[in-house]
């Protein structure tokens, strides 16, 4: 395909650009981003992205976001401490990828972004699962959980104030069948590019 | 003109400095940064600077200085998302300089930078330019725009979560007959300083 | 096995601790990290590890390291650019994995981490590409490579001196079918982590 | 023309990647970063541009660099406190441009940045001033300057130690006829980033 | 024991998981961190530490959090300058320890932590005293009171807005009897965290 | 007189150390510093230093410090924007010292640190002027003014958003008889601590 | 004894003032911290040390200190590694303080810090013990070692290259009797800080 | 005068501009900072200065500075560890000024930077006085200097490694006649900086 003949796939409003090529190429759509829009800009992208594709993601949706998006849509489900919207497709297909993505964190201050990170991975088609509040100052906590850890396909790991935890997790499963050096990093905050990170390693 | 001549070129407040030379060697006056203004010391100045020149742009002007703005000059402009509150002299004349001023955007979240660029520009008089909301996640949003960016006189990049697209559209202008290296960069957030920048480039 | 149990795999020499079984965990041996020890300390570490596996790698390895593991070693490789030694296993055991790792350059003075990466992913046994020099002052340089990029299996960005080409790369890569969202950085100047993090997402 | 047919003004080296498209796109080539390459690569890639186009510019020229560059072109211009190395064509163009680009210097310590500017602005064909150690400490001594200032089409201020050079001047110029909010800054110590971005501003 | 006999005293609450290991192995149990906690997270981990020990501590309470550990747990002790709720063992155990920790504050801001200090303090069973308002712009506030400097067993000095003050409390304690060089220091802001290294110093 | 003897010059609460030396050794009080302090310790500290000397200042006082000071002592004087309350003493003396402090501007958004200022210098008995919103974008503002500059005993710049200005200043007053290189700095917002050097070099 | 008093034993050379008060108030005299000093200067601040104590510990030696002191003191002991110089007492005194510092190391280049608290904490009398090379990427190395962890009084953790050895540390020794909260940090490659700091918890 | 006028005072070589207006302005010439110079160009400066008025103070001279100074003007003073030369007029005048310079330093580093402080303060006709090793870690060491630091005009503190030694200083100092907020701070490993600030206080 010529680099023109993509102009058709993408939709300009006035105060976005949407991308329609992505379900084509990624098996999902764009994924809105509400920080910095007003609830009507998030409503509606929303409606366009349920119109090609029956389905929808939103992060970081404040309140004013989430109401309004709630009212337009009743079947889209909210997260509150994960600031999410998601509307799932009907019927909500299976989990594809090769495994688990663990999601652990070192403490409860941590599960906002955990959460956020959860609603992604689902929303990218992932089984998911999660370790909670298992920071190193009682390291049982997560020893006792060795197994939980190596049984996983990708593990993110939330650790907002104890920089510690990576560096333990990898540690650990390094044990049987894996590196501790392999460990990457994503932003400050940002469960949605752990997510995305994490699936792309289980779907690839 | 000797030095002490120019002092009557400057007018004194108790609380701010005017200069009235500006618009005789500028051809445009004196710019009011609201931030750390009361209403009513932005409104005294520019009734000063409307006297002088019968226009005035107030940048970085929140809902009050918008409000006491507007109900002392009705036929000022406001514009909510760029903060500015805009004079327009009657008639309002004709840009001139050699083009026009593109104002690019990575995401929604950088419209208001562009809003505030745009109005400067616009005062500045220079023609004004829109692309909105192509980020480089999907390359394509941009790549797709390469004539509108080459037949800009000068390219205004906004970009606040993505430091990668000003090195893009760069990359991009460069192709048929311009230089990557010569792309400059102002303060963060100063909508102000890019088109001041852009507007001094243009009209030279 | 119990904790106690694993202790007759750990070497303790006066200077460092050698661990015997990551070779059984994770199919290959600790990699000797040359920076802040002796010549005569890596020469012997080397030695231990030569005995108990055949082979070795050394990183961040100078002159005198090199010499040092040269002159007792005679059949291993000196990489002087990447600052790496390695001793391959007889016969060398073929690369596994899923596919290829490419390690993309922004320009020349990339060119020691991306060797530091070359030679740990290819004693880690992946399949290994480069594609050089391909910085986005010139765009077209690396767009006209977009083919390369789509075939590997994972990939690697060295870009010491240009924040922007991570952001490309993943862009371009996106089209088809990936997500920009996942690309994943390690330290800087660090090419042995990100041949150890490519290599653990290549073999899992 | 398409993208694949770009590939061919391409010339892919084991270690650089040189772009022949540059001067038909934008009257003049490529230029070489030497920091972070060998000798033996500098001189290569001169090679490839004195075949294709009959000059070249090289900067951050160690002496190693310049002695093996000047061994093989004879006719090149060293240029030891800027560090370049400049292979005119034969014979020089004629400057173009609007005017001359003025470089002011702070201080003595200025001086390397600043010739790496001047020879590069010379190279892509513009005229080229100097206005040298006028710091403001004494302020006398670029205030008596203003004439020149205002004289020039673009102005580079190199001030690495005084930070507050670049706003003087900038309140100077826009006495008559300027704006002092149009001042722009480049990185670092980079004065052939500084000269690429006011050649740009002096010939659109 | 061996570690999968540990997991039965580890208690996993959907968002928390709390550690009954403590009392036995520390003497005390595991102090709750209110922030990014809701009031409800906060009321059921304390009611669960207090089945089990008959007490709890509660740091970095703000109002709601206090108001519902006061409704719930009438005899807990609220200090609203330093966010603690404490609920003490019937009856409250003596201090044991060397000796005295003394808790030294440069100025009136400094009281939250100090505050939050001193509860630890107590909870962990020590003594506690308090030398307030001693920066050094009036340096004989400090020196009068060398002799109670050198009484106490274990200083904390909290000086946020005087560096200084650590350094001088070091200097004085050293005439007689310590080293100034034994100074730490704990994170910004952290009254628990200074009280628990006093009190491991204190008690070991 | 012994150390000890200077115990009952201090006067210690529970939450402050009054140091009743200073109008002694000093000519003025301890200035109070309301930023983390209730209103009702501000009134108890400023009653204590009312008692004992007439007078006080109090500075970073908010709306309800500066009320409750207001309620209980009605003849002192409240700076809305420079934060302070001032009850001077009756008879104020008349300023002492060489010559006058004066307060240089860059913008509007410089008056409260300027304001501060301005009431701790009068407090510490000194003459006090003012130059306001003379930032160099318009150098003329500054330039028409060296001689009341030149005039002045000591100088102030406050230019929290324009780091230039106090360079040029210094290079302006340096040319009859001073040192652009003597310029010293306080710390950002800290109208008191210039204040306070500024008073000490006036009155040495 | 009064402040005067305190003058005669304070020896002032033209380039170092030496405090004989501290053998009496401490136990052991001052430290010669040898950076920034000339080996003259060094040697003649060792013999006064000498003349006074008969002991001498001198960090941060670099080779020309070390042979200088070598040459006039040939009884004392240089470390290379950690960069000392230690004359101890004839006969060298017991240890005395509660029990064993234990220095742990992360790896190799860990181990000039390590020595130089090792030599500092003998040099004040206490019992010293190593775990080296302990870095957590295998887990297990520190695992199996608990019990060592758990008899020592102080630990001391040097880990540049590697944050979370200490968190862990703290995790494992607070399983039976300890409180991972309590975990101090000091200067960065700052062997001696951390002896002094722990000697004085050891012997407190 | 005209500004114009003033331009017959400036010197303008290729790499530097000499201001011949400051000894009739400020008592003193320019000062030469030779980094960043070569020796031929210091001494190219120097020779004019002499000219002009007798004498100059070269800073930052390094070995090839000061070498090619004194072979040029055998009467200059070098001064190995402030690396500076001064050449003094003949005769010296008198120190002037109100007193005493007192340069205080913490330990035996800061003595580079106490030195180049000395000899600009005695270029720039102050009396200058040393105080030297007084460090806070043996408070007392600087306590029974109180009376010296009280005798001063004005005090500079050099103290690179300990950053409380100017609070307390500044709190000795307070007790009878001065103000500790009245502490000022010049930039890192600035002796010229600190002895031109206190020149200033001093002769003003």
């Amino acid at each position: 395909m010529k680099l023109e003949d993509l102009e058709r796939f993408i939709e300009r409003l006035p105060f976005a650009t949407i991308d329609h090529l992505r379900p084509l190429t990624q098996g999902h759509q764009e994924v809105i981003f509400c920080q910095g829009k007003t609830p009507e800009q998030v409503v509606e992208i929303a409606q366009r992205l349920e119109v090609a594709g029956g389905s929808f993601l939103a992060t970081r949706a404040d309140l004013p976001h989430r109401e309004a998006l709630a009212a337009r849509f009743p079947r889209a489900e909210a997260n509150e401490l994960g600031r999410t919207v998601y509307l799932p497709p009907t019927p909500e297909p299976e989990p594809t990828g090769r495994g688990t993505i663990l999601i652990v964190t070192a403490g409860t201050s941590d599960l906002p972004v955990a959460e956020e990170a959860a609603v992604t991975a689902r929303a990218l088609r992932n089984r998911v699962g999660r370790l909670t509040d298992v920071g190193i100052a009682g390291l049982h906590r997560v020893l006792t959980q060795t197994d939980a850890l190596r049984s996983a396909a990708v593990i993110i790991v939330v650790a907002g104030m104890e920089g510690a935890l990576p560096s333990v997790v990898g540690g650990l499963v390094s044990v049987p069948n894996s590196c501790a050096s392999g460990i990457t990093v994503v932003n400050i905050d940002n469960g949605f590019g752990a997510a995305a990170a994490a699936s792309r390693i289980n779907r690839s």
